[in-house]
């Protein structure tokens, strides 16, 4: 029942725009993305002063709508909200999307204004998205209820829930260039009825949606909230961004979402528990999900490293024992092995330093096939005048470094990652060598991060 | 004195290659290089084999070399290396680098053959750098002692120590696409003469030098080492990525460049204390150094931020709260200010989040003209469908955001810097406006440490 009408928003079979206009803004950008993705027939567009907007007819009053309408999307100034939800109300539209702000956010006078659309929409048994939000995307049927540029509705494994809108709306323009695709969106705003834990449970059994990130900054249902999550990563890894941490953001999101973003401690310990995956910056959740959409789970905390760099070898040391992940030795036919091709002056260890040996692709075979790691994480940084030579010669990346989409065959249950760094060129032609097998994130500490990601989705892993 | 041997390094009249070949690796690389840059003139190649490389005729012995070159680059195998060092001193060379590996990172047998040279090179009257190192490059002259990409040789204001060969090279391939431009680099591996310390000293002096970057793993002389960038960090900032934080970083220091890299607090403490900056990750760490290199140092721990995103206003907050910054309130004018542009819903504090408004320009204008902030953050991240809109208009960005390199030019002593984030042209048409007067960073933390670290190099600041 929840789904179905969760299904309303999402999958509308029409909408109704209160609030159209000519004029750029909200009201101006929405019906031109709908009629840019088909969906201008299917809607009803309102202004008091009528006239035609993208070349289709503006109705001037709500009573002017037909019957029947799925949902409705309002950015009329906060004032004018209640009376608008009326008339929706009694026009039996049953899902509403109030995008407008001027409510809890803005102090004492906008919650009150804020309560009262609450009890309002409770009585007529409207269920409302926001306020103070841009609503939802879905890049299957190409349906939004804010402008979207086309390059982010590519459809997608990876379902966004984001308390703000603009937030919401800038991950989207962010995150073609980083690589991920999208397949739902919701911003929740001040929520003053559907919560995180009605799209937690919604994007859990969203057959699009395989890994969903979130962005947090309070809840009002704390144990709603964390039963969601518990239910949802049985099912499908959860990662949380949350602000709020500290007392000045605190009073940051208060004056922002109207949230109350409570203890860090505590919903540190919490989500951990619940089994979510807390990521400590954007970039971070970035690229944990792109590790997260293409990497099997993890089955153990035992990470094999190799590397051309001591340092960022050191480096994932140093995340490794943060995050609690082990550095196992390599089995001695695993050394014998690497040895046979190894000069004198290398240390076979984990992470195993080959530094300008140029023996990558013997040693990858080689430490691929080792039994004690769990996953993997390859630095292969070359200076790239180094890599240049080898080009001249004819040689190529796949000759250099190994075939790692084809060595990788042999271990599909083990999580591989490359971490990128130097050259622009080089680092486009390592993406290409990863294909779609090998994950590429740009630090240690998000590659060691994105594993114990991984294991903790692992149902070998000891956490729920 | 000790800045005259440096020099050496740096500026040498003449440089002999002891291992050039004609097969891929330094030995190959750095003739070319050479050749490149316009050295071949001034080098002497040496190979056993004699030959020709790079059009130029090798010596076959070091005997053949001719009197008074100033700095001798050593790259052959490790067992080599006395013999090469024994001969070096005969021929009068006071200045080595050892580029070889093998040496204390492999275990004790390594160990014995490095305090071997060590021993020798101070008999001869040798000054070293390394050895498991690549040496220097200085972008003034165009001289290296490893092949750089041509991209990463243009002349700029940032030095570079790094511990690691292929870490210190990478660096550079990476420094160009971040926007950083070098001046110096020195590459210090096992460090059996030079060390940190000396190129401190040096880096402190050298006019092309204004900031200093630094990767580390562990030091013999801690105390040495902290006078030094006591003594630098009054000039100039220096700001240090350290890794060997974990009992797990520490043992693959060991292996790397048999660093001890001691207890990470007692390191955190001591460089606060000495005045360096210290950098969480790599990225974090160009990302300061970027705004190192265009903004003034900051009087104050006030920071004033302006956004769109009550999201990233809320991380902001959070992030200072984190770095002992402060959050000031806005001066009653300023309030008024902005009062009269914005609309009801609009909270007018700071962070001052004014959402989609659409007052960006107008509120920048007035935060700018408050007194109360040293500094400020903007944060203008607008969904791009939405400034599409404008521009489709006629609108420029500086039309919408503001003109924010004039309203600079009444505040130039405070810093300014911007977070970007979201759709990749939008991002490139902030950095335009943005120009060489407003510093960008990626993330709301590195915004915060950024300000954090110019507060720490202002003589205001209560550090030393």
């Amino acid at each position: 029942m929840q789904a179905s009408i969760l299904n309303s928003f999402f999958n509308p079979r029409s909408v109704a725009l209160i609030g159209a206009t000519n004029t750029p803004g909200f009201g101006y950008g929405i019906p031109l993305f709908w009629k840019r993705n088909g969906w201008l027939d299917r809607a009803h567009l309102l202004n008091p002063k009528g006239g035609e907007i993208q070349g289709k007819k503006v109705v001037s009053s709500i009573d002017d709508l037909p019957e029947g309408i799925d949902l409705a999307v309002v950015i009329v100034p906060s004032l004018a909200v209640r009376g608008v939800l009326i008339e929706l109300g009694r026009k039996g539209v049953r899902a509403v999307i109030i995008e407008s702000a001027g409510f809890a956010e803005i102090g004492p006078e906008g919650k009150k204004r804020q309560d009262e659309i609450a009890a309002l929409a409770k009585e007529l048994g409207i269920r409302l998205i926001g306020p103070n939000c841009v609503g939802v995307v879905n890049t299957a049927n190409r349906f939004a209820t804010i402008e979207i540029m086309d390059s982010s509705m590519e459809p997608g494994p990876v379902a966004i829930m984001a308390q703000s809108g603009v937030f919401g709306n800038i991950l989207l323009d962010h995150l073609p260039a980083a690589g991920l695709k999208i397949s739902k969106v919701a911003t929740l705003g001040n929520k003053v009825d559907l919560n995180e834990a009605d799209f937690l449970d919604y994007f859990a059994a969203d057959p699009q949606t395989r890994v969903i990130l979130m962005y947090m900054e309070g809840t009002r249902d704390g144990v709603g909230f964390l039963d969601a999550i518990r239910r949802t990563s049985r099912k499908k890894p959860v990662v949380i961004l949350k602000s709020g941490r500290t007392p000045y953001g605190r009073e940051a999101t208060l004056s922002h979402t109207a949230s109350l973003s409570g203890e860090d401690r505590v919903f540190d310990a919490a989500f951990r528990q619940a089994g979510a995956i807390r990521a400590e910056n954007l970039q971070e959740m970035i690229e944990i999900a792109r590790v997260l959409t293409t990497q099997p789970p993890m089955k153990g905390k035992r990470v094999g490293v190799l590397t051309t760099s001591g340092s960022m070898g050191a480096m994932v040391a140093d995340a490794a024992f943060g995050e609690g992940m082990r550095l196992p030795s390599w089995k001695s036919e695993t050394v014998e092995r690497i040895k046979a091709k190894a000069p004198g002056w290398m240390n076979i260890r984990n992470p195993l330093d080959i530094g300008p040996s140029g023996i990558f692709r013997p040693a990858c075979r080689a430490v691929f096939s080792d039994p004690n790691p769990d996953g993997f994480i390859l630095i292969p940084v070359i200076p790239y005048a180094a890599i240049e030579a080898w080009i001249r010669l004819g040689v190529k990346i796949r000759d250099m470094l190994g075939d790692w989409p084809v060595y990788r065959e042999k271990i599909p249950e083990k999580p591989v990652i490359a971490i990128l760094l130097g050259y622009k060129d080089y680092m486009e032609q390592i993406r290409d060598l990863c294909g779609t097998v090998v994950a590429t994130v740009s630090s240690p500490e998000a590659a060691v991060r994105a594993l114990s990601a991984l294991h903790r989705i692992s149902p070998h892993s000891q956490c729920p």
